[in-house]
């Protein structure tokens, strides 16, 4: 598209202005120079139709690309329809539209030679729906799992954590925004089973649509449930599976004790996780936010400049940046030292004098084989360095000093 | 190209025919069906070129694509520049090549409009290239970390995990293979710096040289330093690290502790995992296997997959699988139980008469309290489902079973 069109804007009409439209717009703006730079071709919004204003045949006649961000499967299937049959590429977040009328979606996008895209309707901004198309592509997948509902993990997560009750975490995640208002949809399964019947259908090159998908959701687990995995070593996740068994494909929905090593298992709050299993790659895991508005709006953004690019755009520098070599960091420092009085001060004066700081300190051994582990705070590395040198001139060293970078948790 | 051409076969021209030279020609024998299902061309092998056998100019002249896969970063160099020159798209797994040499091929690339691909060069099987370049592609990102080689993270892993020595456990790495005979390029941090350089280039949009990328390696970390960090609950990995700092970019690798709920943490033995951060995605990690002949192989056809695409392929199926429902789970088994005596045996036999088999019980509580919590080993989910309603009908039930499905290790 960029070869044949030159520098003429792209007209991206947009179909919704809910939480995720919104960010959308908001993003397209923001990034238009970076989706230019990317792709040879400016972005601009040739309008937005809502419940209250637009006209769809408007928009869609103004329109080089459509982006359907209302949900829902009617009137987002006409319109995507409309879209595809006037050879418009279409970008969608919409899981149940894909999950109930992918045939019919598929078949007509090949029809008119455009192309459908809906990474963002799959496990939100994880490129899970990219790899498996393209990267995975040739690849004999066996199996794709993992946590596609954020709501719900985030649930199991609270309930495991705190030993409340579902009743009560729900509320509590109603509250945060988490959950809807109305949240069956999330902890039935259903909406993880959409997002399964897209993920199996990709993988497996096979019409799969929601109501082949069993599903069970997480309303009936009890919190000595919970405790009891605990002592097991067990978390509780609702995982979607999608695997090719017995000659044919299975897929489901549903709560499952993970042992404390799986990759799954650390996947917490509403992040989300994909496995994807095949001989020729092993095993690769994707995991990040599940939903969010600007994370939604990010994947639909992703979409937009892959059909704008076309072929992969060939990489391009957009300047230079400066390489910054000194930075901050912080470290665990190891001394050996002779085990006498005032050591410790003197040390401490060293690094005081070169503004490093300590964040512990704990002693280690006796005599011959005294030792201080220290961590200290962040600070810029050159400082470091220049402590390090003056604690090599002291004569309490009974050998150089060990430092090692630290990433500590933030609170 | 598929549009363009039809359903001509497309001619590949392979360079290097090494441990991922050979996969990759196996491989795409293998799933040549795939390919063409995916992208509507049949490939085939136009020549292969080693140093025994082969001649560039008439393998070149023969193919529609060329893989290099021969390493280092001459000839290579010479063989991926007239390639593209010859308007031949290229798919290279040479991070050497790329990170030292990128400007040069890049410029190359776009001037003759072929595409350069080069997922394998960095992180194996994991698709963060094609995640940079292509979901995250409008996206301002702030930076890309992770562990990208899989030599040095085993080393560490089993340092960690045995207390043993650099040397020894070096030694034991060679012997399985995750090791070469000559190490330095892995232990000493290079070969990590060269894929930073190349994701901090497209991430940053920057040109970013090996020469600019500061590392350390791993050979002076001592057993100590990790029986230390273990108290301290920090895990020891071999970081890249690529971020905007003060208006400018650092690359780096250098050997870090992380505290234990680090996403990165979990990353063992010679598995790889990135991170990508960015306001609009907070943050997306993937990890899977480093290296491995047919694990590089395959990220190389993905490429290929990509190229031959050209626009991403819109979704067909290629049959109809069926669904199979009945397949064979692990269970967890809570029953509420009068404390009496026989219970358990009278449970027990409910669930062999179904063929259900008991791998673990512990009775909890007592009297009004009593309850069992099972593991049951896997079985077929119809059979687990009819022993469960015949629990259900006995009176020694305080209430309805509860059952939730399990994933153990496997040992």
């Amino acid at each position: 598209m960029p070869d044949a069109e030159g520098s003429k804007p792209v007209r991206i009409g947009l179909l919704g202005r809910g939480t995720v439209g919104a960010a959308f717009a908001a993003l397209l703006a923001e990034r238009a120079a970076a989706v230019e730079a990317a792709t040879g071709r400016a972005p601009e919004l040739a309008g937005v139709l809502t419940r209250e204003e637009g006209n769809f045949a408007a928009i869609l006649d103004d329109s080089d690309l459509v982006v359907e961000l209302i949900g829902g499967t009617e009137p987002a299937r006409d319109y995507v329809l409309a879209a595809l049959r006037a050879g418009k590429p279409v970008v969608t977040a919409n899981k149940q539209l894909l999950a109930q009328h992918g045939d019919e979606l598929f078949a007509v996008a090949r029809e008119a030679g455009v192309q459908l895209r809906f990474e963002a309707a799959v496990a939100g901004v994880i490129p899970i729906v990219r790899a498996i198309q393209e990267g995975f592509g040739a690849t004999e997948i066996s199996k794709v799992f993992g946590i596609v509902n954020g709501t719900t993990n985030f649930i199991l997560t609270e309930m495991a954590a705190s030993g409340a009750g579902y009743d009560e975490v729900l509320a509590q995640a109603q509250q945060l925004g988490y959950a809807e208002a109305d949240p069956s949809d999330d902890v039935s399964g259903a909406d993880a089973a959409a997002k399964m019947a897209i993920l199996a259908r990709l993988a497996f090159h096979t019409p799969v649509t929601l109501s082949e998908v069993s599903y069970e959701g997480i309303e009936g687990i009890q919190p000595d449930d919970l405790a009891y995995a605990k002592e097991l070593g067990l978390s509780l996740k609702l995982l979607g599976a999608a695997e090719r068994r017995d000659g044919g494909v299975s897929v489901r929905v549903f709560p499952c004790f993970l042992y404390r090593g799986h990759p799954l298992s650390p996947i917490e709050g509403p992040f989300n996780a994909v496995m994807v299993e095949a001989p020729a790659i092993t095993e690769v895991t994707m995991s990040g936010p599940g939903a969010g508005g600007l994370q939604t709006a990010s994947a639909v953004l992703g979409d937009v400049v892959s059909i704008l690019a076309g072929d992969a755009p060939v990489h391009e520098t957009r300047g230079e940046l400066p390489i910054v070599a000194d930075i901050t960091s912080s470290f665990y420092l190891h001394l050996e030292v002779a085990d006498e009085p005032g050591v410790l001060a003197r040390i401490a004066t060293v690094l005081g004098d070169h503004d490093v700081s300590v964040k512990s300190v704990v002693q280690r051994g006796a005599g011959e084989d005294a030792r201080l582990v220290m961590v200290i705070h962040e600070c810029l590395e050159s400082r470091f360095a220049a402590a390090l040198a003056a604690l090599g001139e002291l004569g309490e060293l009974r050998s150089p000093p060990r430092s090692i970078r630290v990433i500590e948790e933030q609170f």
